[in-house]
Order: structure tokens, then C-alpha cells, then sequence
């Protein structure tokens, strides 16, 4: 079994999962009690603020712990724009539908929203964003690091355009917080557990200071800004999770980049391919590519059947039939789109397996270029 | 140690979470992936959606994941007024947060909201509420049994009351969803994990075809209700605790209830005290008594030197100085209001913990009533 679909979501670290356990059946009590079991439960969820906001260099009370990271970016751009009442939101033409969505479903609340474009590369333009940026613009929402290509965006260049016009701005940094620097100039930070090796169903909103509107209402819980009783195991399996993926990083982003620019060669030698994406600027652990004339779907159901588990776009998308947006954004005609396969590492993938990956995927483009050259 | 405050939260059974266990570093799949590992969670999720549906006898596909048991009222009450654009919003004076501030959230968005009484026995007046419903109508939202006094209103007549005006009733079952009968009338059901022995973090609202808006949006998981990777290891565990709750139900409520009469009586006993809430219709592990002239938090705090873990009111308000809604509502005055512990058991306990815990109340009201006697 290989598994090179890290960005749709990534397995529990053990280690993870033992710091987590007391939480389900020992320490079980609600933070909100007033009494010891509440008290150590509320002592646990204190001190994963602190680990995490120390980890990114922010203040604890900086730390908004959600139910996922399509959650927090929900609560970054409805919250954000609920709270102003009106204005002008512009966002990225690859962002994850966590934000594409939230921010087109803010035209029905009467909100304007732009889209900025990519250039072939996948990055934002940066002289269009700013042309963009209007009197009324409030919040801007780029994400950090792509997930289908992996390309990674100067967030600190972005944030200082925004600064300078006095707009918010948002980045979903769900795909970059395993591999990059978290100590940026954005003022909303999505954050997520299940790409970080930690759990599925915990996110986190880093907020510098912004004044939000909730968008679950109740019990007041993280200053009122997301109620319902706090998620302690999964809170505490986040900031194990981030505190692990952050030690060594350097070691870990050099043994990662060294399997995929591997992996990326050796597909490369396939005829008819092309690497989607900058290479240069993008995450170490993406390697994203169109073997024309084969439909990605086909190829992952080949790949599949040799244990070897990759995906086409995102996990949210790859079952949807039309071509995928960050890549249509980049200029690939649909044929070229649809040809496209994600491949995602984590550090605790081996050279072994990328060299077994090159071999099958070999083979398997070979027959499935055959079989469609017979269909012709 | 004798935790009766299974109202704020319960520990999850092992059984349970040896079942999600294999969820969170094994089979970690994304629900979304097209390949094994992600086909493997889908099953998972589908095998849990259909189980619960099966116990409340309703089809898998009126089944939607939340993140909690607030998000699960929030999406009911927000998502259906917001669908409908307008109208006015009945919700009954005893509801717990989730319910009351997301309602009242709603007047912000120019929606009206009424709030229908409760006798002093905690039942709703059906005939005020009868009164209340307008042309204009479009939700009532009733708890099924409060959260505070565990008291269980006729949710079928209040159903058969909203039928036949046409509008949709909400039910919160997050309390009652671990004793009593969920195969109800109500168009819309909240419950709950963290209340029935299962993990935190994972609600379910029961939708049977109500048209909702999303809260949350994104890669439109939950048929588009609910955005974000499905949290399968907690759907998992929500399914087993809820299979668990439902066996051998009658022998449970009746152990549940022979401890908490005993309880009752055993605390009546101590002079100047009174049984907030009907007895009759009640949750079988509720017991909420005042202790006039005590203040409740202190006596929160001597029972948790002694190691018995007791609330006053909600885990959600019980740090707020204000006075219980709930018990506000029954007419209580703010001093009996404050003197109130509430006691809930859950099938795990004992006629000995019960013993200790009336013979230490006792030794404990006796002597704050001294100090506070000297203090006059």
C-alpha cells in the first residue's frame, strides 16, 4: 500500500493518537464545569492554545478552535463580512470551495466579490489584485499554498499590499501549515488538523484582532465565536500534531522535496506530460502532472488496483465531472485538465515507493494510451 | 470519585471507542477519495448513517454529520429561516442556548421570534402556544427534555400542533436522545455524541426533507448541508454509543430511575429544599434541587473536594453569574434559583454512590448553612 494522497488527508500519528486517548474516557469532563473533571478538560484545551499560538508566534487568545478547516475559513469570510455588513471581498481563482463557496454565497447576503487571477504558474497577479482593491474592499482571501498544485504564494507580499489599503486578509493556510512558515503578515490563518497528522474534525482560526460575527450561535465558548462544547481530544491531538510536524521541519521539507522531485523526473520521462504549477515556489510534498491523453480518473482506479492511492484535484472535487478550477485557471484546456494526476507525499513515504510509483504509473499510461489508441 | 453531572457530558464507553479507534491512523481515508483507503471511509460513513437511522426509524439519507449538537440546532434554525427569507420563529422559554441565541440572532436578520412560557412545573402551554402561531409562522423550536430540570414535553401533541398549522418543528434531543423514545413526530431532531457515551465533537440532525441553507460552505459534503471532510472516526463512535444506548433501553431507564428516586428522596429530606420540575415527566437521570439559603456554587465546589462532580444549571452557563433562565422560567426566585445543584446520573452508577452522595450533601448544606447563619 502506497499512499500519496496526503493532501486529501493524512493518517493520525500514533504518538498523536496516545496524546489524545485519556481525553475520550479518562478526562472526559466539559471545560465549562465547574468541578476538577471540567477543570483538567479545560487545562487541556489552555495549554493546546498555548503550544500551537507559541508555534506560530501569536497570543493563546489569538486561537479559535473550530470543528475543520472548511469551517474556519467559513467563519474568516462569512464572520468577517457579517460583521462589516457590506463591501467588496476579493479571492483567488484557486481557492479551496471552503472559500470559493463561502465568498459566492456572499453575493446572495448583497456583498460584491472579484476574483483575481493566476498567471500560468499558479500565481496570484499581484498588480491585478491591487487594481482590484476598491474604497469598499474589506477582506481579501488567498490561499497560502494550493491544494491541487501545491503552489505556493508570497502571503507577506499579499498581506502588505492588503495592510497599505486597510483591507483584512484571509489566507487558508490548511495545505502549508505541515511545511511552511506560519509567522505571516495575514490577519486571519486557517488552520486544519487532518493535513497535519493530526484529526479529522478540528481546525483552528489564527485572528490577529479582527472583529467577527459568529456563525454558530449558543453556549459562547472561544469568546463566543464558536459555541458548542469544546472538542478536547481533538484539540489536544491538534497542537500534538502541529508541535510534531514543526520539530525537525528543515530535515523533513529536504527528505520530502528530494522523493518528489524524484517522483517528478521519472513521470516527467513519460512522453506527453507536463508538470502543473511552478516548481520552484511550491509545496516540498506536490507533485501534480497531465499524462495527455488518459483520463486521470481511469489511471486512479488502474493505480488503485496496485495499492497505490493518488487522486485527481481535490478530494472535496474528484468526484465531480467538470474539470477541476485551479487548473482550468492556469490555462489547461479541459482534455489536459482531466488528464491530470495529484500526487502528495508526507515525510514517512520512502524513496522505495517513489521508484515503484514511476514504474506503475509507466506501465499503466502505456496501456491506457494503447487502449485508447485502439478506441480511435 | 462519583461524577453525576452526566448532563454536561458523559465519558465515551470503551466499547465505543475501540470502535472508532482503527478510524484515525488505519482507516483514515477521505470519504471523497475515489480510491481504496478513501472507499473504505465512505463505507464506514454509510454503514454509520444507516445504523442510526435504522434505531429512529428514519432513512439513512435524513441523516446529516454536524460538528456538535449546537451546530446540529444552529443549522435547524438557521438554515430553515434563512431558506424561507422572512417570517416569525416560536422557541420556548427553557431552551438551551443553542437554540435561544441562534433564534435570537435571527431578529438581527429581520426575522421576529416570540418566546412561548412554561408552567411552574416545566411543561410548555400548548394553548399559549396555540395562541402564538400566526399566518406568518414558519419554525417552532421545542427541547425535547431540558437540559436543567430534565423535564419531557409531549413533543408528538406539540408535532401534531405545528402540522396543523403547516409550520416545521424543530426538536434539541441532544438530553433525550439516551432514554427516550426518538421516533417522533418532529420534522427537524438535534442530537448529540457527547450526551449518549460517544465522543464529543460529532452531532446529527435528523432532517426529514426540509429544505435547509447551509451554515458552513465548501466542497458540499452532507448532500451540501454540511461542508468539511466527514469525521469518520467520530461518526463511527456517534453510531456505536447510540446502538449502545438503545439496548436493553427499559432496564437502563429503570436502574437510571430506581437511583434517582431514591436520590431525590433521600435529598428531600433535608429541610428547606425543592424539586425544580415535574417528576412525572422527566428524565429518568435528572434530579435538580434547590437548597435555599445555600449558594449552589459553593456547594459545587465543597462536593468537588469530596469527589463528587455535580453542575449548577448547564455546563454552558454554570460560570455566569446570572440566574438559570430555566428555573427563572418556572418562577423560581433568583435566591432558590441559585441555591440549585443539578444531579444527573447516567447507567454506570451505583445505589452506593447515591449514599455517599445524599450523605455528603447533607453534612455540606448543614454547614454552610452554619457559616452563612453566623454571617447574618
Amino acid at each position: 500500500m502506497i499512499y500519496f494522497d496526503n493532501s486529501s488527508t493524512t493518517p493520525v500519528n500514533e504518538e498523536v493518537l496516545d496524546e489524545m486517548l485519556p481525553y475520550f474516557s479518562e478526562n472526559y469532563g466539559n471545560p465549562g464545569s465547574m468541578h476538577q473533571k471540567g477543570l483538567d478538560a479545560l487545562k487541556a484545551v489552555y495549554n493546546a492554545r498555548k503550544k500551537i499560538a507559541k508555534l506560530i508566534c501569536v497570543e493563546p487568545e489569538e486561537i479559535i478552535f473550530t470543528g475543520s478547516g472548511t469551517e474556519s475559513a467559513n467563519l474568516a469570510i462569512l464572520g468577517f463580512a457579517r460583521k462589516k455588513g457590506k463591501g467588496h471581498i476579493i479571492i483567488s481563482s484557486i481557492e479551496h470551495p471552503a472559500v470559493k463557496e463561502s465568498a459566492m454565497h456572499l453575493v446572495k447576503e448583497g456583498f460584491d466579490v472579484s476574483v483575481v487571477n493566476v498567471d500560468e504558474e499558479g500565481f496570484v497577479k499581484l498588480d491585478e489584485l491591487k487594481n482590484l482593491i476598491r474604497e469598499d474592499t474589506i477582506l481579501v482571501s488567498i490561499i497560502y499554498a494550493n491544494n491541487e498544485i501545491g503552489v505556493v504564494q508570497d502571503v507577506n507580499k499579499i498581506s502588505k499590499i492588503c495592510k497599505e489599503k486597510g483591507v483584512i486578509f484571509h489566507t487558508d493556510a490548511c495545505q502549508a501549515s505541515q511545511y511552511l512558515n506560519l509567522n505571516i503578515g495575514a490577519d486571519l490563518i486557517t488552520l486544519n488538523g487532518s493535513k497535519i497528522n493530526g484529526p479529522k474534525g478540528i481546525g483552528v482560526l489564527v485572528n490577529k484582532g479582527v472583529e467577527l460575527e459568529p456563525i454558530i450561535y449558543g453556549g459562547g465558548q472561544e469568546e463566543g465565536l464558536r459555541s458548542g462544547t469544546e472538542n478536547v481530544p481533538l484539540i489536544v491531538g491538534f497542537a500534538k500534531a502541529f508541535e510534531i510536524a514543526r520539530e525537525n521541519l528543515e530535515k523533513k521539507v529536504e527528505h520530502v522535496k528530494k522523493l518528489s522531485s524524484r517522483l517528478k523526473e521519472g513521470l516527467l520521462e513519460i512522453s506527453n506530460t507536463q508538470l502543473n504549477g511552478s516548481w520552484e515556489k511550491r509545496l516540498p510534498n506536490n507533485v501534480n502532472i497531465s499524462f495527455i491523453g488518459v483520463e486521470g480518473e481511469s489511471m486512479i482506479l488502474m493505480l488503485n488496483e496496485e495499492g497505490i492511492f493518488v487522486s485527481t484535484g481535490s478530494a472535496c472535487s474528484s468526484k465531480s465531472l467538470e474539470p477541476s478550477h485551479v487548473l482550468t485557471s492556469l490555462g489547461l484546456k479541459p482534455e489536459v485538465s482531466h488528464s491530470s494526476i495529484r500526487f502528495t507525499l508526507n515525510s514517512f513515504n520512502t524513496s522505495e515507493e517513489v521508484e515503484i510509483v514511476i514504474k506503475k504509473v509507466k506501465e499503466i499510461v502505456n496501456k491506457l494510451r494503447k487502449i485508447s489508441a485502439i478506441g480511435d
